[in-house]
Order: structure tokens, then C-alpha cells, then sequence
């Protein structure tokens, strides 16, 4: 028979979900209004026929990311959302036959990228009151360490590592010769990031997206910060043209106005965060505290499937847990306006 | 030391060029127009902050696709443009230790690919006068073949391979387990494809692309065409969430408009060729026969470095022939406009 590789011949992937246009989408974490309409405006008056006609050229927003962070332009490279990105650190640095270590729950590909590495994955369990013990993973790193992931805020649980609890795992990552991946998708939400490290450790990889504050999850545009080898070592590997021309528009549009465009959508977020919080105490829910903008939410009567299908039949999207994070009811949070439909609808469902 | 992938580790890759949108570029095989301005309005129009808010969700341009041109849904799967469907290809199918077979000069990326996954390149050169002996392909098809690949028509050459000929090569190819990807980037300015041959033969990929003859370079939109297991093989490994939805946007645009649209920019390709084709024989000058949207065309009395720096100087790009193809100017064929500006520069430099 033909040759396929041995992995991917039966590897199972889940299929995403489509048809989301027309709900209210509180199930993965978007901004369901997208970007301000003048930063839309003022971007897609650079987009015509001729533009399009052109080959990406990412150079530009390379450098103007790295120089707004205070890194060099060889800091950095672009990716085609940060999930492709994590492929390609796994692929590039993860050994096979090696551990990579993560928290669990967390986001679901670290596991199907290790998966495909031919990496195992060791999960790193919360306690029962969904606080993160440190000491559980850093008794983890060994020999057989190849990466340690950490989301930051993790999702969905929404819990922050504080930069000292970083810095213990990337010192005992380094001598077993260990990368660690710091996953800022949710830098924004939580204002601290760990992007110096990069400057103080030679086995720091940061990843973010553009899909998440900064709303263009349509778009795909992701990145990877970290020192000059690694970058050259993930452009070896890298396609060209993988990072489309409207993305990097978009990013260019973005990073020139950027406090005005954080400051904008923050305040949306954070009023909405606001809202949520006070209705969920007043209805009497409990949540997880969260840096994210997810929250996990425990029903109080039915069963988190059955208030996440009847919302689908009232025009709301949830996400609802499954396997570490089963229970909860995650939600995306995110405009008041959503926020009120969500507490609406949940406290007639739930009852 | 950290590991890192030993063949990245040392893998040497060329820079793309940048900083090209001041020039009349006929150096990459775009249209320098891009899409046509009515079926760019109708498409931007769903276009908006809400839209770019929303994850991607390929399924309805994939089953347009795939109904268009008599196949099911799950004998196509869509990819970032189709240098990555290449990459998808070569690391699922491509069984390291063997033997990729293509042409040369052919698309560069096939041999990257396949040193990156440990193959061999085998390459078929063609004869003194650029014709293609297929006997000489068929040759080298053995127990040591993993994958032949026919770029059909064939870059920067612009020959092309008979169905009689693919059909050997299919066949030869399945005696020894290797499957064949016909690359038909360039497919619409030669308007024969090998798609019917996927119901017919196992070890049949064709790939293509939305870059040329439809114009849209910058947004990234290939895909590849392969019976339901191929594709489920690559479905198990492409990342979700690769191909933006402005992309998807213009895809169902154009496979909506498809035949309007092929006949417009035919149209205008056509003339440009007729055009060009004229004046180079008016000017006295020596070219390939091509069936793609380039031509070869040799230099009469500088070298071909020379002319390419002059006429950048004079902002209209081309490409100079390296390798295989050193000592030839290629030019990209499109609007007559672009075609008079190259022969007016050509013929004062080049004197």
C-alpha cells in the first residue's frame, strides 16, 4: 500500500464547529463585535484588487512589533494564528519520545501537537478547589522533560502563574535542557506578560494571537517572541507566505494605534466583566475567578449539556466542559449587551 | 544543549523579496490587477468587524468547490495557499528515505519539502532544447519512489504533460506504491486538467491554488483534490483554523462568478499574450513556448543579470533565471499595458 505516515494515518481530530454566524457566540472566546469600526475603516481603505494581487510582505510588522516590545525584529516571527505557531514550536523543539508538560485543563492542542511529535504529554491536575500547585509541575521536570507549556492566563480555568512561579519552571526547565512555552493568547485580559524573560533566559518561547483582545480571529495572525537562534530556527521551518496580507494589515493598523485600540476594547471587556460578575453573585452562581475573558460557571439545577443546548435553541452560544474541565459551563466574556442575554437566558434555563 | 529538529536546525532558506507594491511586478507570476473591481465590491461588502469576529469555517466553500468540478466534499480539503498543500503532501505521503521525482527547472519548494522530510530529490532534466522526454521520468520510477510530482504546466518552462503521459506516469507509479501530485498551480491558462483521473487511479493528488489565474495572492487560498482517504489523511493532520475567511469570502465569490470570471481575466491575459508574443518576435527575440502566465525568453545581448537590475531600476520587476534556468529572463504574462511597458524597457536596455 501506499506509504502515509504511521501517526497521521490514524490520527482522530474533532471536527470544529460552523454555522456560528447567526448566534450570539459565547463559546470560543471571541469578541463577538469585532474590532472598532474606525479601526476597520481606516485598515480596509488600504485594501483593494491590486493588494491582493500582491505576495504577503511581513517584514514591516515584524519590526514594528518587536520594536513596540522593546525586542529586535529577529525576536520575533509572524505565524498564521498561534495555533499553527504551537505546531511549529512543537515540531521545531519538541524531542521525540520526550515529556511535554502542561496543566490540565488547558487549550487541547499542546496534546494533539505532542501527540503528533510522538512527545508524551504529562498533565499537571488542579487542586480540587481549581487552584494551580506549582511545586506539582516543577516536581514534574526531569530528564525526560522536553517542554513545559503554560497558558497565561490558563484557559479556560482562568488562573495566572505569577512571574517568580515562571521563573522557578523555566531555572529547573534549563538544566534538564528544557524549553518552556509561555502562551499569552489572553495577554491583555491579565496585564502581565512575560516577554523580558526573553532577554533573560535562552529557553523562553512566547506565544500570542491577534484572534483574541484584539478581535480578528477571521484573520489569523499569531506570533512567536524569543531569542534569535530559536526564531531562526522556527523561520528554517516556516513556509513563506503563510500570514495573509489583510491579517497583516490589520496587525500593521493595530500596533499603530494600540493603546487607543487596548484602551477601547478593555473598557468594553471590562464592563461587561463588570456586569457579569455582579449578575452571576446576585443570581447566586458560583464561578471560578478568572483573568481571562472565559469564565467557568457551575449550573445550579440542570446539567451544564442540557443549559448549553437549550441557550443554542435560544440563540447562545456556550462552550460546555468536557473531560478535565466536565461540569462547568464556559463562557466568553465579553460585551454587556451579550452579557445580559447570557444571565436572561440562563436564569430562566436553569431554574 | 536544546534539542532542536536536526534537519531544521542547519536548513538553509531564501528570503522572499519584499517592498514590490512600487513596481510593475512581472517577477512572480501574479496579475498585477488583481480580482476584477466588481467582483471585489460584491465580496467586500460581507466584509465587516462582526465578520472578521468569527473563527473560520471552510465547510460551504469546500463542498462549492468540490460540486463544481464533479467531486464529493471529502475529495477536497483547502489549504493557506498551495505551498502549504505541498508541505501537507510531502510530510503525510512522503516516506522519508525515498525518492521524490520532478522536473527541473520546476517550483523550488518540491526539493525544500523533501530535504526537510529526509527524502531524496531526483530531478529529470529536460533535453538541450527544453522539450521534456517522459520516457526519461518514467525511468527513474522504482522501488525507491515515494512521490512524483508534475507541476502541469510546468514552471518557468511552460511545457506541459499530454493525459497520455500522466497516465504512464500514474501507472508506473502505483506498480512501485508512490503516489503522483500534479501541481496545477497554472491550471485556466492551460485549460486542461488531470481532476477526472482522481476517480480513476489511487495515487492521484492534484493541487491548486487561487493565486494566479484568480488572482488573489495575497489572502492565501489553495487546496488539494485527492480520493477520500488521501483527504481524510490530510484532514487528520492540517491544523484548523489556516485559511482566513477573507479568503473563504473571495473563493465562494469567485466559484459562484466562475465562469464570468475566467473569462475576464482570460480575456485580458489573452490579449497580453498575443501581445507580447508579437512584439518579441518583432523585436527579434528568442523565448520558449509556454502554456503558462510566464515566458522564458532569452537575452540577445547583455545577460540576463543585467537586464533584470536595469529594469528594475526602470520599476518593473521580472525574475532572472538561476540554476537550471540561468541565462533566461522569465517574465509574468498578464494585461497588455504591463506587457508594452516590459518590451519598451527590454528592447532599450538590452541593445
Amino acid at each position: 500500500m501506499y506509504y502515509v505516515d504511521p501517526v497521521i494515518r490514524s490520527f482522530l481530530r474533532t471536527k470544529q464547529p460552523e454555522g456560528r454566524g447567526a448566534y450570539i457566540r459565547l463559546d470560543q472566546n471571541e469578541n463577538p463585535d469585532g474590532v472598532p469600526q474606525w479601526l476597520f475603516d481606516e485598515t480596509m481603505r488600504k485594501v483593494t484588487p491590486e493588494f491582493l494581487s500582491i505576495y504577503p510582505e511581513d517584514t514591516a510588522l515584524t519590526e514594528k512589533y518587536a520594536s513596540f516590545f522593546g525586542l529586535q525584529a529577529d525576536n520575533v516571527t509572524l505565524t498564521d494564528g498561534s495555533v499553527v505557531a504551537m505546531g511549529y514550536v512543537i515540531k521545531v523543539f519538541g524531542e521525540p519520545g520526550k515529556n511535554l508538560i502542561c496543566a490540565t485543563p488547558t487549550f487541547g492542542m499542546y496534546k494533539v501537537y505532542a501527540d503528533m511529535q510522538g512527545m508524551n504529554t504529562v498533565f499537571v491536575h488542579y487542586e480540587d478547589d481549581y487552584t494551580f500547585n506549582i511545586d506539582k509541575l516543577l516536581d514534574e521536570i526531569n530528564e525526560e522533560t522536553g517542554l513545559v507549556s503554560l497558558v497565561n492566563p490558563n484557559m479556560p480555568i482562568g488562573n495566572v502563574y505569577s512571574e517568580e512561579e515562571i521563573k522557578k519552571v523555566i531555572i529547573k526547565a534549563r538544566e534538564y535542557n528544557a524549553q518552556v512555552v509561555i502562551d499569552e493568547a489572553y495577554y491583555y485580559f491579565y496585564d502581565k506578560s512575560s516577554i523580558s524573560l526573553v532577554k533573560e533566559f535562552d529557553n523562553v518561547i512566547i506565544l500570542r494571537t491577534f484572534s483574541k483582545m484584539f478581535s480578528i480571529p477571521a484573520l489569523r495572525l499569531g506570533l512567536i517572541i524569543s531569542n534569535k537562534d530559536n526564531i531562526q530556527y522556527v523561520n528554517n521551518y516556516k513556509p513563506h507566505y503563510t500570514i495573509n496580507s489583510v491579517a497583516l494589515a490589520f496587525g500593521k493598523s493595530i500596533m499603530d494605534n494600540h493603546d487607543r485600540v487596548v484602551r477601547e476594547l478593555t473598557d468594553k471587556f471590562q464592563q461587561g466583566k463588570n456586569y457579569l460578575l455582579k449578575a452571576l453573585d446576585d443570581a447566586g452562581y458560583e464561578y471560578l475567578p478568572t483573568e481571562g475573558c472565559f469564565i467557568c460557571v457551575y449550573p445550579k439545577h440542570k446539567t451544564a449539556e442540557e443549559i448549553t443546548d437549550q441557550l443554542k435553541e435560544k440563540g447562545i452560544l456556550i462552550f460546555c466542559g468536557k473531560g478535565d474541565s466536565a461540569g462547568f459551563l464556559r463562557i466568553t466574556i465579553w460585551d454587556e449587551k451579550y452579557m445580559k442575554s447570557f444571565m436572561d437566558a440562563l436564569v430562566e434555563i436553569d431554574a
